[in-house]
């Protein structure tokens, strides 16, 4: 098998997830689980993230199989038993799952994602819940914080070469028409999630000819209504003259010039100077596209020192999510055979049970404060006013509504990023959005880290 | 087509790489072109590359073909010519591909990989070559820090929950591999490269259970010679003294636990602790693993500490580079149809002409520096001494030898890495290591650049 070919979902987990699951087979532990996912902790100047992944994760679960290649691969190692492998032959994944839909904003400790199956089932689909969930997640979050930093301005996402692989551009590339981009260059995301595509053209087509008017007047021959000029190749500004010069050609062929492109120097700069020499020459409506190591912070500079562009290409920096290229994720077990169980391990909160997170608005509609609360219908879940962020999204290992469109998606995201209050949208905010913690979920989490230190720490050292 | 069942690497591409083709193809411009792939600058405190990733890409190279689908997609866009689309129908990659081995280090400005092809070829390629290889070399380049620092402790890559998707993890399992890891908790990783899979258990596998102690009891029985116990769900210490009971109880039944794993907490005091707690039940053989957002530099501060740890298990930090996420690699069109080419972008410096690199050592085998200079039969292309880095792996579009094993990979960087000297591979390097630019390369780039600047800037500027 070729990674590029095809890779086999059951395997994208650690091998923890199916030892473990071999001993819940040998022991019979067959109740019911709830796992809850989570982030901890926002990274630095963080304030939200946004919701993204889910659907994949979804398509996958829905037909997990172990295909026969993965359990002769699982039997070769030598450690399971033949049990355990006719197990996983038959294993589906039957459970429920309850996550806070893509595109919306969601926060720490709050759970995106909630997995209530048998406990081997829930178990053993840990990693590719992480796995899918967080690279998404991570990019949505980040390039929402470009988008609201765009302050209107197009954005496309050309991060594909420098992304970690080739999921990670197609879920940046997702991710980031999610929040608002208007496409991206990577024609995998154009081809698989129907993504509007971009592109311009790079300095190597402009070194390939003998002069850079050449290469532009080349370019437009073929692409006549569907041009956007490199202009730095040599200097941006002669580059722009150029590119008047062959506008000029174009239009008097029928073409006509969509824009240029700066990549290089000071952006916010060079484009006053660019859209001068453009509008002398009467192409005012000729666009002016920057790229070049662009991020939130960037572009708020560049807005700052009245740059004239248009267009931003952002590629690298959301791609990876440079200033904070992970999230603090977590998937735990909250409840197991219709008891809320948790872990003592210091400096790692898990609250307790099944939950549901309530989101509450002001008069004005604006998102004010979320509470996290027991599941009404689990014991001391009360009946609590709010909406309710975790909807059922799968029942039996099925989805129980159709797939949404990306366009749904985005569309939710924009009226949802609109009802959150602008202290938190800042790039660099300082405030953190309440979500506070309703008293029952208090008192039951208090209660079994009480009973569980009695039982695991004292009980041993008072030995 | 859903993502995770395959993916198309011919789409693995940019929309500019093709549109540009396009135009090349209008122009008939099917010159020879070579493209150099290079890192322009180090990461803070990084003072060396690891090469990695190029089997991945040759593997995809040598089978690279325009399916049908990706053409109907193409086709859909409504910008390429029917002719234009037909060509791709029928492309191949026919070019020469010389490259720095897997597992060699090498530095910045230095071609890791230089391609050689039709120039439209060796343009429809970019995204590709740099998604594999920036991903893969990142990691590796990571991952030998962290293998640095562990000074010959062992090493397990943990990190698949929280990659950038399916690929990253991949590629990073196979990167630190490569560099000395044990092994990964990947199974896919396992599958696809034949890497050696360690795992332990998890928080939920002990919470899931009434007491700690019936879950290390239960996982022993059906792992007898193959457990880790999770000892820190509720406190380290008690948690080491019931991992002692149970591996009394072990031994009298004909087991042998293989090690504990601590998760949180002062790592380095407590493992002092529970090695003493271990030490004094005489079960000395039994292994201190530790995990926990570790990267080199918590693994050279707890050395400091005193830790007693046998295998540090590291995940995160590693398959996302988290320090340094990623590389300033580029991929620059240095030679066209015989000709020097370089743009004169600010602040971006790429040296013409097709290249080798030479390696120099002193005289204890250390490396000493290195030389870029032009290749050896290019005009001004010297016949210089020392070892050239850049060997010939694909000619034709057909790999040239048998696709080596990673074994082979690792023994090179092993030997590699002893060669390094002891400055560069610190931590916080502040020393970089020396790449001397051959006097006929450095003439004939500024000879290049100054015609270059007289064409397209002075010309324009006093028009």
């Amino acid at each position: 098998m070729k990674p590029w070919e095809r890779y086999s979902p059951e395997l994208v987990t650690d091998l923890y997830e199916l030892t473990m699951a071999a001993s819940y087979l040998d022991e019979g532990m067959s109740g019911e689980a709830t796992f809850s996912l989570f982030i901890r902790d926002y990274p630095e100047f963080r304030s939200y993230f946004v919701s993204a992944g889910l659907q994949r994760l979804l398509e996958v679960l829905e037909c997990l199989r172990f295909e026969a290649g993965s359990i002769e691969y699982l039997k070769s190692l030598g450690m399971f038993s033949a049990g355990f492998l006719e197990y996983l032959r038959g294993f589906r994944f039957s459970g429920t799952v309850r996550a806070i839909a893509e595109g919306r904003i969601f926060f720490s400790q709050e759970p995106v994602l909630e997995v209530t199956a048998p406990l081997i089932e829930a178990q053993v689909i840990e990693t590719l819940v992480m796995n899918t969930i967080q690279a998404e997640t991570l990019f949505a979050s980040k390039a929402a914080r470009v988008f609201h930093a765009a302050r209107g301005k197009g954005l496309i996402d050309f991060g594909m070469r420098r992304a970690h692989g080739v999921d990670a551009a197609l879920s940046a590339a997702r991710a980031s028409y999610i929040v608002g981009f208007m496409g991206t260059s990577d024609l995998l995301a154009g081809r698989i999630y129907g993504i509007p595509v971009f592109g311009t053209m790079a300095h190597s087509y402009v070194t390939s000819f003998d002069r850079e008017i050449d290469s532009f007047l080349a370019f437009a021959k073929t692409f006549p209504n569907n041009t956007i000029f490199l202009i730095d190749t040599y200097d941006t500004v002669a580059g722009a003259k150029k590119a008047v010069a062959a506008a000029g050609i174009m239009a008097r062929t029928g073409g006509k010039l969509l824009g240029v492109r700066l990549d290089s120097g000071d952006l916010a700069g060079l484009s006053r100077q660019v859209r001068q020499i453009l509008d002398r020459a009467g192409f005012h409506d000729v666009k002016i596209m920057a790229s070049g190591g662009l991020d939130e912070f960037e572009l708020e500079a560049m807005a700052g020192e009245g740059a004239e562009i248009d267009v931003y290409a952002v590629g690298t920096k959301v791609d990876v999510s440079a200033d904070a290229p992970y999230l603090d994720i977590a998937y735990k077990l909250v409840d197991y055979d219709r008891k809320p169980v948790l872990k003592l391990s210091s400096g790692k909160k898990t609250w307790v049970g099944k939950k549901q997170v309530l989101r509450f608005y002001d008069a004005a509609g604006k998102m004010h404060h979320d509470r996290l609360c027991m599941t009404p219908g689990v014991e001391g879940g009360g009946a609590e006013s709010g909406e309710p962020l975790l909807e059922l999204v799968m029942k039996g290992g099925k989805r129980v509504r159709r797939p949404e469109t990306l366009g749904e998606i985005r569309a939710r995201f924009s009226s949802e990023f609109e009802r959150l209050p602008e202290k938190y949208r800042a790039l660099r905010a300082t405030e953190k959005y309440p979500v506070e913690v309703c008293e029952s979920l208090q008192n039951l989490d208090q209660k079994t880290a009480e009973e569980k230190k009695r039982l695991e720490v004292d009980s041993v050292l008072g030995a």
